[in-house]
């Protein structure tokens, strides 16, 4: 059985991820998308709520699982008997720093590979920050995140403006 | 007529950003400046102190209107009446990110346009950042910056120190 | 009145290049579409080929002009007092290389000036060469060349390569 | 059955192509390489011998077939009931050319997906290219190439040094 | 006496700016290692521990000074007599942020002059924050780090843990 | 005695390569200027006019020797008792090709190291090819090649017209 792990933020999931996980989930019997907590990096939705949104969009797909991991992306796949990272890339930047991660996986564990999935062109624009950005001054964001998630994101943005407010 | 915005930080505005003022205004009838404020990224300057600054160096320019937005982008071109956006390009970086941007925009506004233009090379090591960075360190920003705004930025660094050494 | 000049070889012309003849006639009173002549460089098409695909696909554009120049495009633009040169720019390796001609132009002629159209989303994939080699290996290239050349471009590429059978 | 192409022109096969082979056919199960003839390319060897080495050091892989192609890849991968194309990337030109390929061959067979496998670290400097140069100069290709072809390169470069000398 | 400096955050060293520190003190009389200290920027660890670690794996090279400074480098260079920074290099974003430096220190400081140094490929994927990252996650940064502050890194992490759990 | 080579095609000359020179000689107590000959790759001067242009605008420096070479750099480093091989970097396509290089030729004698010399900004225009085409199109080169030799330049270019008219 051929299993892979899509990690990432997902802070929230786009269109862009979601683009990779139809595509990757072809490659693979499982592909486990997991939410990687990092403690130093700030982010707007917490783990669960982060979770949650994943698991609504991906509950159509028989082979994902979401997971959620705080420590080393390394030995997580290895616990789940994972030996392929997925990662989509749309440019340069991109690219400069999943190499170098997919460089520190492989380094770490000797079995783990990764693969890049480009963007598709229609989602070269497309990113969690710009998401989050757009949102939180009022702009559309259809077709920026899933469908079934897009007012969860609305709800979050208008939360944190009227505590704001305050 | 046709009016085009220059949105940005300008935090403070350099010579390079003056380089793109000079360029854009010959091109378009109008001139929008625009200190587009982020609630989430801490600036030295406030709003106001960018705005005029702004203001006093393009004062020359008739056909620069100074203005500042914390909204979208897209929504605001729009209610000016503005169908091109401008940015300066000196690398890399600055190419994925308003490579990025521009897309943006475009999916959020079908009729705004963005062009590029590409830095001089004396302008290259440019940005509000270095001189920020510059000045902070003690070091001369002659040229870095517009000569009617250099001592505004000088104290504003200075007056900082003072409060740090407190 | 405001002109400027879009050089390339046009070898042939893209809807890439036509995105860009578009989006850069709104902002002049003139735009000088110039096929750059190099002796070194091999083209399929002919100088005259080439000038008239253009003639043919930009003769609704009012402000249009296609000429010819075998010359230094910074010479050829100062006859034609044109002081802005614009370009299309897809990806890194486009920016390096308009970047560096920019660089080259504005020092042989101090007033000439270089803006750069990001591509749109839709055209990143496209060039002429990507033409030639999708219609010389018998593909569909309906939509990358605008569709009053079309016939054309696969009329030429199907008499050379009756020539090479022979 | 999920099957994958693997294009290029293998002029030679190198150590950094064996690496993709041996990690894409761990994915499929069913992996082609296949030699894509370009008439306009000027190549060292011809598409038999590159044929010929590709099935002496792929022959291990009882999922690998070595095919070849005069024609348009995306009907050659629909021909072979091919979804999925496999390349290699060592850095941003190869991420540049490669990134525009696959947007090519997506556009031309919507069901066709590109997935990137990037280079091991050990592996960035090699190319077909290199291991040419290298050999034309005299150099040690041992660990350029798959120690089963070593000889044929060898042999190749030096006949056509006994030619030129001629 | 030909003088360097080769300056950083070293928030620890790596075994990357390891082998900086050794290829650059083989071209120079004396290279000065400069831990620089940015007040905006919030380290792992203080300067002094910065500065303990850096002399204890340079004591073996008899020309390299370790030293510290927080002010602007264009003039700590000049007060120590160098006229020649030196830096290492992975990829395209450093190379984008390392240039536009080299520009600002070149603009600062006449005489001053930058080299690079490209990284080895080995030590492509590590960084000073790969290291706080894997050690913070209780990855094994064995052949990360110098051996000799190996133990110190972990400490720290393990010291910032406990705090945090409180 | 620290011993540098600064390999390269020199076709011709220029103020780029000039600045490198200059740079580099000050680092080494001996630079040797490699002209490598390519028998692939044609060149407008020979390798004898390269040479002699190259020793007419070194001449000045003490610790200059320009040497020619057709094999392997390595080697030719090697018989030299060369250890250091130094490149100039203007961009991207720059930093991705002499990485490669750099790669591959500590890869062959793994004693030899390679150093970057950024360009300088006044320089990021200016490549051999850039002379040939400027010059080619009766552009003036002046600043793009040493005094010296544009006279040289000039008439090798006025020469191969003639001989393309008759």
């Amino acid at each position: 059985m051929k299993k892979a792990i899509y990690p990432g933020s997902f802070d929230p999931v786009t269109e862009g991820h979601m683009d990779v996980i139809r595509r990757a989930c072809g490659f693979f019997d499982k592909l486990y998308v997991a939410v990687m907590v990092n403690v130093d990096k700030h982010t707007l939705f917490t783990c669960e709520e982060r979770v949650d949104m994943l698991r609504k969009v991906t509950a159509e797909f028989g082979n994902v699982e979401v997971v959620h991991h705080d420590g080393l992306l390394a030995d997580f796949a290895e616990s789940l008997g994972v030996e392929t990272i997925v990662k989509g890339i749309r440019n340069m930047s991109d690219f400069d720093i999943e190499y170098q991660m997919a460089l520190i996986n492989s380094r770490l564990n000797r079995k783990l590979d990764t693969i890049f999935f480009p963007s598709k062109s229609e989602y070269l624009f497309l990113s969690s920050t710009a998401v989050r950005s757009v949102a939180g001054t009022g702009g559309d964001i259809t077709g920026f995140v899933p469908e079934a998630i897009k007012q969860t994101v609305l709800d979050k943005i208008a939360g944190i403006r009227i505590r704001e407010e305050r």
